[in-house]
């Protein structure tokens, strides 16, 4: 069998990884792929940089346009991350007749369609496990093995930072800046903690969740986005004396609005019970749940980034695009048939909970529990706690839009029996 | 495009599932397949039987053999189970042209080499998502995901009726015949409960993981059994004490045996830690807990059993082979390339946890710890409990043969000073 010739576009973290699995791997990986691999080039910023892999010299080069377009290779491996020039390269890879494994999730989720129309145009694979949580397989699960299964809910703890702040919060009783110091130390949060605080990264991965399981285009433009920056130990106690815990979901969703199905695609913190199997995910691991008609609830848990874990997903995909190659056949191609509508976040269906420091008098809960009902929000339960200065009502809501429950908190905030509105969380999950 | 004619075989509680996906989503399923899916017949034992799905009178047969002979079908849905007559209709459609679908784990687990070279050398698929755990991912992400890393240990909660039997007993202090009780009177276990409670159907199942993640062959007979039938409340009560709670696993796992990586595989009860992700996994739901070396720890949670959920993972491999039959492509075959021995279970290496009533003198500890000794098992952790009459010793052991320990446990009935041996239990995970 002639050998299967790769590149490696990028050697940082993951592509090192790569490229150490490839050699240290070599004979197992040619047993299931049917042929030998062979690394035929590693495309770098810098020749001379440290790295964590030995790169035979003459493989290394700085022209990676150059190395995609040398027409006689097999898979390209893109693992540079970011809009340019990974999207030139893949672009380039595919024309020259070359299929593409990536890792690039905001490439992806910015301008997924363009490389899956470049990807059956050029009749190439284009594989991107490692998108999203990591090595956690959960690309192929959607697409492949619950293809014949309608999926309706997809909630995934995919960042790591995030939740490693939120369970620090949990176990200690910490504040977010405390924790998120932590993290920095720990090196789990990046100096600038902006894409994973903010819910960047978590938005990018949602967008891809939602198309891939809605057979739609979802960018990440279209996914409203909260990050956990506001979240506060006092929410976090709020909800541990709830039975409950915070984390940040990408939540994607099918929802009925106006007689068709639309997609709603979201990230933000949200309360769940400690029941819930998303639940019990601690540090930085990451987890997806996924709901469908016919399998029930199913969970993928995790390690969700790191250079080893993303490499092993990344293989995987470079196996089955081999053997694709091999057999001249193509995999499950991408396909939005489906084609549905985003939802706004405020048609969106949500449920809040809310605690309210409030006057300790006759008539609170009524007044209170009226101005609910004026905004078209049913409550599910509401709880008086403290007396006096301490006196507290948490309100857990039934479903509403997310437009009704906003213009209720506001009109709460306006309220003179209201002294603080202390702490706002979505609730997924049945709370007790 | 012309349709793809489906033939399934059983109509029983899975098979009537498919039947009514297969019209619920027939649209879906073109979309996803590249064709329409028409379903050309069913073979039933008795035409007249009560079924939960309305099937045109015409595609009734009780010709099975007749039916997948025909030589004009694209895939035949296997869902009768058992080893006859299923073993000669898998064969037999292969034979005809057609790509096989199938949950059938007790045959995949003890002929499974007979069907996967009848469909190599057919050069058609055969596929079988839904013959472990059900609705839950595992043969994909094991099979393609982790195709490019190497996997070390797989550890199963396979089947649903042990684990409901031990979440009573661990939840509610149960025993055994009291919590099988329960589940036969709510429908989780069968009257004559054997085949789970003794671990046959999960041994089944880790015969097919061991093989899959391991590429070697391994069959029902090489795993060593043991069902949860001796556990004890006394058993669970002690797990409990110890922070851990008590499962029945099916363990896959890769070990060192004279130089040579040699496949453990077994079945047994299992004291793990509540801090591990199988921990909670409660009632009657599955999860596959698997180790690699790139890719560390992975868990997939979801429904083992059920007609839906096992139907939607039949559906899945139905849209895959389709979509191969349309290509001309074949999916990802069986490889038992590595060829791995499989070890005795006496030479498995494990660890145990032993609860023994003694008497309460001076030197006892010292005793115990000579025999553990003498049998060259080192002792982890020893504690002693309670005074007088409830004079207790709890022991956890690090690794050792299982031939070692079982021997340890043998002297340890013999001595005089050890009253009684109240618990032995394997142990994985790091016990606290």
């Amino acid at each position: 069998m002639r050998p299967l010739k790769v590149a490696v576009l990028g050697a940082g973290s993951v592509g090192s990884q790569v490229i150490r699995l490839l050699s240290e791997q070599a004979g197992d990986l040619a047993a299931r792929v049917g042929a030998p691999i062979e690394l035929a080039g590693v495309a770098v910023r810098r020749l001379d940089a440290p790295r964590e892999v030995e790169v035979p010299a003459g493989l290394l080069t700085t022209d990676a346009l150059g190395l995609v377009g040398r027409g006689d290779l097999d898979i390209v491996v893109e693992v540079i991350g970011g809009i340019e020039p990974a999207r030139t390269l893949i672009l380039g890879a595919l024309e020259a007749g070359a299929s593409v494994v990536t890792a690039n999730k905001a490439l992806l989720a910015e301008d997924g369609a363009t490389l899956f129309e470049a990807a059956e145009k050029a009749g190439r694979d284009l594989y991107y496990e490692a998108a999203v949580a990591g090595a956690i397989p959960i690309i192929r699960p959607l697409r492949e093995s619950l293809a014949g299964d309608k999926v309706t809910k997809v909630m995934g703890i995919v960042n790591g930072t995030t939740n490693y702040i939120l369970d620090k919060m949990d176990t200690y009783g910490s504040g977010f800046d405390e924790a998120l110091a932590e993290a920095q130390e720990l090196g789990y949060a990046e100096a600038d903690p902006t894409a994973d605080v903010e819910g960047f990264d978590a938005a990018a991965k949602a967008a891809i969740l939602a198309s891939l399981a809605f057979h739609s285009r979802v960018t990440a433009s279209d996914v409203h986005r909260e990050g956990i920056a506001e979240v506060t130990a006092a929410d976090v106690a709020s909800a541990k004396a709830m039975g409950s815990v915070v984390k940040l979901l990408a939540i994607a969703e099918l929802r009925e609005a106006d007689g068709q199905e639309a997609v709603s695609a979201r990230v933000h913190p949200v309360m769940i019970p400690r029941s819930h199997p998303l639940a019990s995910v601690r540090d930085a691991f990451n987890a997806v749940f996924v709901e469908s008609e016919a399998a029930g609830q199913l969970m993928f848990y995790g390690r969700g980034a790191g250079g080893s874990p993303t490499a092993s997903a990344v293989l995987g995909d470079l196996v089955t695009v081999g053997r694709n190659r091999l057999a001249g056949g193509l995999g499950t191609g991408e396909s939005a048939y489906a084609d549905r509508a985003v939802l706004p976040m405020g048609e969106t269906v949500t449920r809040y909970h809310l605690s309210l420091d409030v006057d300790d008098r006759a008539g609170v809960l009524a007044s209170v529990a009226a101005v609910f009902s004026e905004h078209g929000v049913s409550i599910q339960t509401v709880r008086q706690e403290g007396r006096g200065a301490d006196a507290q009502l948490v309100v857990v809501s039934h479903e509403a839009t997310d437009a009704q429950l906003a213009a209720t908190v506001e009109a709460l905030r306006g309220m003179e029996i209201v002294r603080d509105v202390t702490s706002v969380m979505r609730v997924e999950g049945e709370l007790t």
